[in-house]
């Protein structure tokens, strides 16, 4: 359900009642239950669901929708449009309940609404957000983030660090690790048996034989012939304003981009409104909306829910490819 | 024409027949006539054209394309796929020819085809390329490189260069002469009368807040503020990853990007073939092909002359509007 203040119910409530949703999977939110009421009479969403106490009554309960009630903050902070401590608290149940489920098997896969980095530092949280806070919990060290949107899945090698940071913050074994993450989750979860990964290069020109810096030759060359003699097809370092339209007409299962607006730009440039967060190394499926909690416009009715909506239909995709790995 | 050596004579024969440069240009080739002769001929291109002597012969000169006889490198050369320094030496005349012409009036403006810095290095020549060149040859000291292609137009404030140094190569200056440049050009060639800028920020999110980096606080932000106070209708500094989309659904009239792959990613994604290189803060009009002599394919008719016709078109272009501003 995301950050009870922002606009996490809005879209969860938006996605049960769509058709795109309804198709692919059958929704467990975890949340509150007395919450997401309030929320659907304020926004006059007309939709039904059944409650259950816990994790552990999902097996058993009917058809439909559930929500898997975890309590709350307290309901004046719905769409409170602020950090606040017991907010923070709130979602951090939510998101470690369905990723306990989601490890145990209780549901197939997870999709997280929006939480704000201030509430869950608020409620005592060590973690910057749902990525850091889930490699915690299931005990993983690296993961990567991939971005997938319109013809593109792009995995980053940095991430929300400054762009004088990303020379240093780069090595081989970090773009090794990013890329043998991302062709293992290609094969388990995308359904692609061989994927061919185009790795792009730092520099303009992928430097052009060391023109224009040396981190092709020193870092990212060695790279890929490691990915090679592990048996990952990785081609590179490839000029980064080309390899992307080469990306979105399929010659690359994904691009493995050094730096956060290297893979940004192009992916929000086709798939802008309906982009979404796909966390790989985890021991489970997580997608998740591309957008923050949305303070600004919370309880207005007028969030788009088609992050969510994507970011659902992903997670219901992606573990149809893991339950029927030959089809 | 280009470098005899590369794929400079066929784009250009290739545009001199083409119906979309015969509707708004007459072309006034300055090159070889005899080598492009041979080139036509090898290639099996129908084409003809008046010879003349030289640029003062233009105005004179009866109706259809013309060639600028310049003369060229030794005939064994053309397409010869490699750099040398008498193709090096030819394609200097032909383009300092040119840009005289253009900055006497004996043609509205120039489009190049493509040259090789190696070559023109053998042929004595201290410049990297056709913009220090151009620039050096008119007196100018600042020039922006702006690209054009599909629904964008975007300037680079640094441009070939490692991406480790562009942080320390930004300054407030480079950005609020880029912004000036780039204004001043649109209001004159492009007939854009109060022209809408989009500052890029640097760092993921424009640093959010100097969370990730702070040139946009110590640069960024006082070069808009300066722009704002000279005229200039500047926004920004914008999250990298979300102002192209915004730019392309026509919000802004031009995106003043930080570095080149920031700006050249979203373009080549949006016009892959068909993008062109504007030298802006000339005195004269000139637009080039957006790729190289490509050696490795010369003279075997496969070259592509979109982005030769297409340059050819916007300068056309920029030439009207600058003629009749008012419409």
């Amino acid at each position: 359900m995301g950050d009870p203040a922002g606009i996490g119910p809005e879209v969860v409530l938006k996605a049960m009642t769509a058709d795109a949703v309804r198709e692919v999977a059958r929704l467990a939110v975890f949340g509150h239950d007395e919450g997401l009421r309030r929320a659907a009479d304020r926004l006059g969403i007309e939709v039904s669901w059944h409650r259950v106490g816990g994790p552990a009554e999902l097996a058993s309960a009917g058809d439909g929708p559930l929500v898997c009630d975890l309590g709350g903050a307290p309901l004046d902070q719905l769409f409170g449009a602020r950090a606040t401590a017991e907010g923070g608290a709130a979602c951090l149940r939510y998101i470690t309940a369905a990723a306990d489920a989601a490890r145990d098997g209780l549901v197939d896969a997870m999709a997280t609404a929006p939480i704000h980095k201030q509430a869950i530092a608020m409620a005592g949280c060590p973690h910057r957000g749902h990525t850091d806070l889930l490699a915690g919990r299931l005990g993983v060290r690296d993961v990567v983030m991939m971005l997938v949107g319109g013809p593109l899945r792009v995995a980053l090698v940095t991430m929300h660090i400054a762009l004088a940071e990303v020379p240093e913050a780069l090595s081989t074994e970090a773009i090794v690790a990013t890329g043998r993450i991302t062709a293992a989750a290609l094969r388990r979860w995308f359904g692609v048996a061989e994927p061919c990964l185009a790795v792009c290069g730092l520099n303009p020109h992928a430097s052009d034989g060391s023109r224009f810096g040396t981190e092709e030759l020193r870092l990212i060359e060695p790279a890929i012939v490691e990915l090679r003699s592990a048996g990952v097809e990785a081609r590179g370092p490839l000029p980064p304003d080309t390899c992307f339209v080469r990306a979105a007409r399929g010659e690359f299962d994904a691009v493995v981009a050094m730096y956060h607006d290297q893979g940004l730009i192009p992916l929000k440039l086709l798939a802008f409104d309906d982009a979404v967060n796909v966390t790989l190394g985890l021991p489970i499926i997580r997608t998740s909306v591309d957008h923050g909690t949305a303070y600004d416009i919370a309880g207005q009715g007028v969030a788009s829910p088609n992050s969510m909506i994507a970011a659902i239909r992903l997670a219901a995709h992606m573990a149809g490819v893991r339950e029927r790995p030959g089809q």
